[in-house]
């Protein structure tokens, strides 16, 4: 961003101050350094106004054609990188007015009749978090389809599923792909109902009181989108819910995908093998010739930790807050433009990665064989031949016990040896105890079977317009 | 909470192991301590999933009713105070469970066919949380409801209104009382939306991989008033996105009454004196007898960083942990309880406290009094009258130094010197700058005028059902 | 703890008040409920204001001896069980004020002259917090000591040491384990500091502003084995940095422990198999039969969160306070209790874990034996040569794609194959890429040669006492 | 910042890649932006690494003085802004690297000789983390030294205590000043502390293991100012404790500043109007003339959620990583930066401002004459005669509760109406209960009597070298 140096004295509300603001508290209070990405927001909130106050006439027709004529060379300035920030000036807002009245006279100062500060900034970030969701939605579905292309691919590919990361059942990795995109739908949703609440016009609310203009706050609204207006003018200035619902789903997207990288991490492990992950999402060592490092996950994993640190700093920022507008309130733009560019960076590395995800089948299935992953049939079956599930239990725990002096799996131990354990085993016991048999068994709605499996495919396909 | 020492091995897991549970450990992992108050959820839970058990015929229809039975026997003695809790038993499950055996054999072995503890414990958080929600909601609309009466008491007085704590303009008590209901109202709704998409239900989904039993959960998730279940055995049992959610939720209420608390507390202080609160919600010192301390807000205004730390600690629990279930996962119970009883506790005293909140209007009104809390509105006259706003603002500024100077109000400043600020004064002036008209002539749809005021309530209360 | 029903007019401070307080806000302000553990520590202090105000004359010797004396027979009701708690009393201090008076009267009203509750409390926190530092000290000791242990026995064992989860050079068993150390020994150090600023004496400052009475701070401090007593007042009886101050300390043990917990679940896994845990630190399925699961290092890492939680909660919980006391500080007791019994609590569990972790060599020798971890030594051997790194590391690197290729290990490629790559390899290169002579090479001052790893013990060892 | 477009393959660590590291992953995966700041770190880092290879015959001496010699080249480039970042070369070390390698050729090749990234970066962090602690210690004793000053110049000048935001008891400015200077002072010696325990040498660690070569490490440690050398490579290049308790200590200075910034902002209200602050700390508004509002406290009070945020970030980050270095940890940086840039510009504008604050004397004598700040000397009065304390406190209760009704001063009512209380009150009382015998009697150590601040003041004096 270009900057000039500070002016001397700030031309805004310097009326009564005696003193200027010195270089080092001009430095500390400025925002123009994070704020003026609001630019094409506070340009389309200011037209907007401009041309409500020509309606209801408060400003005549010809000033606000004049101010919204003027708001887009700006906006053609700031885009063509012709603009010069001013530190002096603050902020946005100030940016972009004084430099419309440079442009077009008496008529921006008339801009801001009815408005303060306070509100517009309110309506600015708005408008900025509202367009940042939407940009989200989008990446969640896309990440969302790759999961589903990746879940049907491996449909039938078994692996171990796991509890305390040991060995539990076998499942397939279509399963597993559904079950991480059941997240990135919660995750849509959240977002869904935080746009709706976030959506309302805080404009008109001034400086916290109102205004006596007869502003028409709800054709603004219009004009800009908005589903309707903000019910109360002190707390429209003072609210920042939205920020800190935006940060709060934002930060449960990446505990969902600290939770898939620390599972492609670890599977990308040469002990374990069950992916392999693009070279381009990778990098090397500079002193280990032979490592290939699963960075983007370990980079995303550890970018969890910020978006949490970017909600807490809001939740601090507003506890014990009075009403309405404090100065404060300016620390939540850094915070809040942090989780909305790392929850988006990191859904697009994912929604670039994962329909790349490799599934070792081979690994996946071996891995799932040993470990005793189909113990839990062999109690279901027993169960299901009337020996209540607590006894079934511990006949198997037994069998275990045996298999696991002996190296060799369930499977392999005799039907004599089994009945040894339990006579009501007999010879069918083997056609429930393959991983397989095991998978395609369980069909309860949700289950991992492959038909399951399939089946919430094709209910998910359908649910799409 | 009755409990009995640890037995000597847990008969529930223990089939395949040599050496029993130290003490230490068990002191360290059981859990029952803190979850058996979801007994009722459990004994619920059970109870649908028997019935259901014996619909499919997995279990027969009068195993079903002993069950059924025997719950409702555990449920008594529970609520009577009869029921032994037993460490070793290690939590709410396995007591109820062990209970019911004893009392009616082998069926109660027959109870947990089809589930595992992982889909069972989900299963009774989400009811449990589901239900904190429903009290919640009602405390909510009693808060709303106290402030909408104190606002409509209170439509007409004028009190200041401030930004960065400095008086700014006046405003109405009654307006104040709305800003903050509005902050009520979109907590209604995050706990609204909350709870529709935590109601699904997870049982069905086993230890991860569903069931090999021809389990009916919709049947299930109908008796328990679940709107559907959910769509993935392996998410289904390792999410805990409700509880997090639910705690974000949790921690804006407690910002939104920490912002009221310090407004109470700021507002009570003799130099205030804006308000009065009952000496029910106060207390006194044990050294300086003349104190009276508002305890109620200063206690609520502490317990904000004990949500914000709940919600931290099920963020970071989360954190990177891979599916299905972890143990860690158990960590999940304590500080979704501890925010749901701080919650509720602090909505409860609130709710109780607000319509007791006496406005002391002549301090209101003499306060707003100070402070050329009308400049804003000498501004706006200046500016209807043709002199562009950001002019009429130095002009004002400039009237404000001088009655600062002469330690009086602008509008006590006579016409010719107002004159020689601005020659388009004219002695209507006194018309706009006096409390009663600032605070009427903001009227715009959100504003502080009373009418506004007014009609704020009016659209809230025909927006009841 | 025994409690009674509240008392219908609390007769500490009620003198000017006209109205109760409502059962409600009782309940709501009440902290008996969690602060009747500072018992022994209030007593303590009240014994030593006691003893000091008879020695400066404020009250008689004999009234301090019945102070003396009936605070030991409360002792003794307390530690017996007789003692009834009433919430109606308040908090700890009027609970056993209010009993000592029964039993002494006027004596015992006379024990609160010249200190408040604000100071008061200030103490039995500070010396409460100083006790359990000692507690963890000898713990971390113990652990320490523990780990010294095995990282002797474990010297020579050879094991794949990672970056980013993937095998990058080996290292030794014994090497890991004092890496472990090495956090204890800050998280020792960091309590030692702690506990030295905690360890000044609050008591004298009264409710703020010190008191009239003639006391003697220093002779207080040294009864209860303060080091010297707080400079100034105000600060004193509003500082709460030393709960801060150690729960940052207690949050990094548990992020320390949380990770020796990662590696612990993921060594457990039949895919690494690196480290068998004692069956009485883990635990089995209720529903699969084979599970053995790593529960207390997964209880361990859930814990981590919590324990942010708590230095969340305070952090949050003093930010924006003015001085001095606000009721507020009463928060400050549950995050506290809770990191401290849950930082003792794990410390405890793992100091008794460590020294029975079993290093299983064979599985860790063999994984170390895969992935091309020698490759960084045929890089040295080659940069040793003359070879400049960058280069001998690109060198490396086509080696290593030869060998993957070849599904081999680089030390079973033949002479003639490496010197296509670099004609200065020669025949010795085999003495430098076994496991053994890797290790062994590593000889730096920390490295993990086993000279150096049974140096570093010889070090530990001599640096104690 | 300049910077170059990315080169199409990484010259680093590529030489077993196939594929290139896409755009988007470069830009995700990039740590120039933000890591270029360590150069002179890096730079100091590598020249003490060059000596010590050819102190040790690793490298020629020639080759050692052409490689520091080609780092002051580049250091110069860099300070004087002719020096190129480029995203593709991925972090500063890579950078400053390649660019050696440019100007001197093979030698610089030979620079990384025995190190890895892993432990360069621990290094240079360590370096910068030190040296921002020592700028911020100098702020630290300046912000004390002007609190001395404020302190000695206001050490007689009455304004009312505070408990709970009531009136409590008279003290003077000066004492609560010098309540404000022990948080310095604690704050302080954190940092000292922080200090003592980051300031061991990381590298030789090399990549986890430590290296082959026979480096003298203790050297370097001279070289750099580093009190000794870490213990264990292993622990070396993962321990990131140094950045979190940095930030634990930062975090605790900005909740100082932020309870500073709430009672500036209180008493800055006209309600209160306890102080002025110079106009150059404060700004107005751009809609009401009048306003001065207090914008360095607000804002300091803001940005203490942005450091509590980047000490959980941190936190987070680290939970749950298996040893040794993961890609994870490259997210230390920002977080840590951002809390040494906040806690630095805070410091910096309170150490400006402090010394600038003007007590208005008459305001606080006036307020602290309200609300029978002097009770409590009423009972000790009384308690010094002979009443119970507890006796003494109901008494006063019931004359403040009079002096209330007759909207008087406790020192206003009569000798007959105060004998009315309690026979044993005398002429002598009127004595006790004035403002200035308030404040000079309260003498114990600590207390906030003139004399006593006086002394405290001298001590503080007589401390300092």
């Amino acid at each position: 961003m270009k900057s000039a140096s500070p002016d001397a004295k700030n031309p805004m509300w310097s009326g009564r101050f005696s003193e200027s603001t010195s270089e080092l508290v001009a430095a500390f209070s400025e925002s123009v350094s994070y704020d003026a990405r609001l630019y094409r927001q506070d340009i389309a909130g200011s037209q907007a106004h401009a041309r409500m106050l020509a309606k209801v006439g408060v400003i005549s027709q010809s000033d606000a054609d004049v101010i919204v004529d003027g708001l887009d060379r700006v906006l053609g300035e700031i885009e063509s990188g012709a603009f010069t920030w001013k530190t002096a000036l603050e902020d946005v807002h100030m940016n972009i007015e004084a430099r419309l009245t440079e442009l077009v006279g008496d008529a921006g100062k008339r801009l801001h009749t009815g408005r303060s500060r306070n509100d517009q900034v309110a309506t600015d970030i708005r408008l900025y978090v509202r367009d940042s969701i939407d940009v989200l939605l989008q990446l969640l579905d896309t990440l969302a389809e790759g999961l589903l292309g990746l879940a049907e691919q491996e449909a039938d590919s078994i692996m171990p599923g796991f509890t305390h990361l040991q060995i539990a059942q076998p499942v397939t990795f279509g399963h597993h792909m559904l079950a991480w995109r059941e997240q990135v739908l919660r995750d849509r949703s959240r977002l869904v109902d935080c746009r709706k609440r976030l959506n309302l016009l805080p404009l008109g609310s001034a400086a916290l009181a109102g205004t006596v203009y007869p502003l028409d706050r709800h054709y603004v609204a219009q004009q800009l989108g908005f589903d309707g207006v903000t019910e109360n003018s002190l707390d429209a200035v003072s609210d920042r819910d939205f920020a800190i619902e935006f940060c709060a789903a934002a930060s449960l997207i990446l505990v969902h995908l600290s939770r898939w990288s620390e599972e492609l991490i670890i599977w990308s492990t040469p002990m374990f093998g069950f992916v392999a992950l693009p070279d381009r999402f990778c990098t090397g060592s500079s002193i280990m010739p032979q490592k290939k490092n699963p960075d983007v996950p370990e980079l995303v994993r550890g970018k969890t930790g910020r978006v949490i640190g970017d909600l807490n700093a809001l939740l601090v920022l507003m506890k014990g807050q009075p009403l309405a507008y404090n100065r404060d309130n300016q620390e939540d733009k850094e915070p809040l433009f942090d989780a909305i560019d790392t929850v988006t960076m990191c859904l697009r590395v994912y929604a670039d990665m994962v329909p790349h995800i490799v599934c070792k089948r081979e690994a996946c299935r071996a891995a799932a064989a040993k470990g005793f992953s189909t113990a839990t049939d062999l109690a279901d079956y027993l169960a299901r031949r009337g020996l209540p599930f607590r006894d079934a239990h511990h006949v198997v725990g037994a069998v275990v016990g045996l298999a696991a002096q002996r190296d060799c799996d369930i499977a392999e131990l005799s039907l004599e040896t089994l009945q040894g354990f339990s006579p009501i085993i007999e010879a069918d016991v083997y056609g429930h105890i393959t991983l397989e048999a095991s998978v395609s068994a369980r069909k309860t709605y949700g289950g991992t079977a492959p038909d399951q499996v399939r089946a919430a495919i094709a209910r998910a396909r359908s649910a799409k317009p």
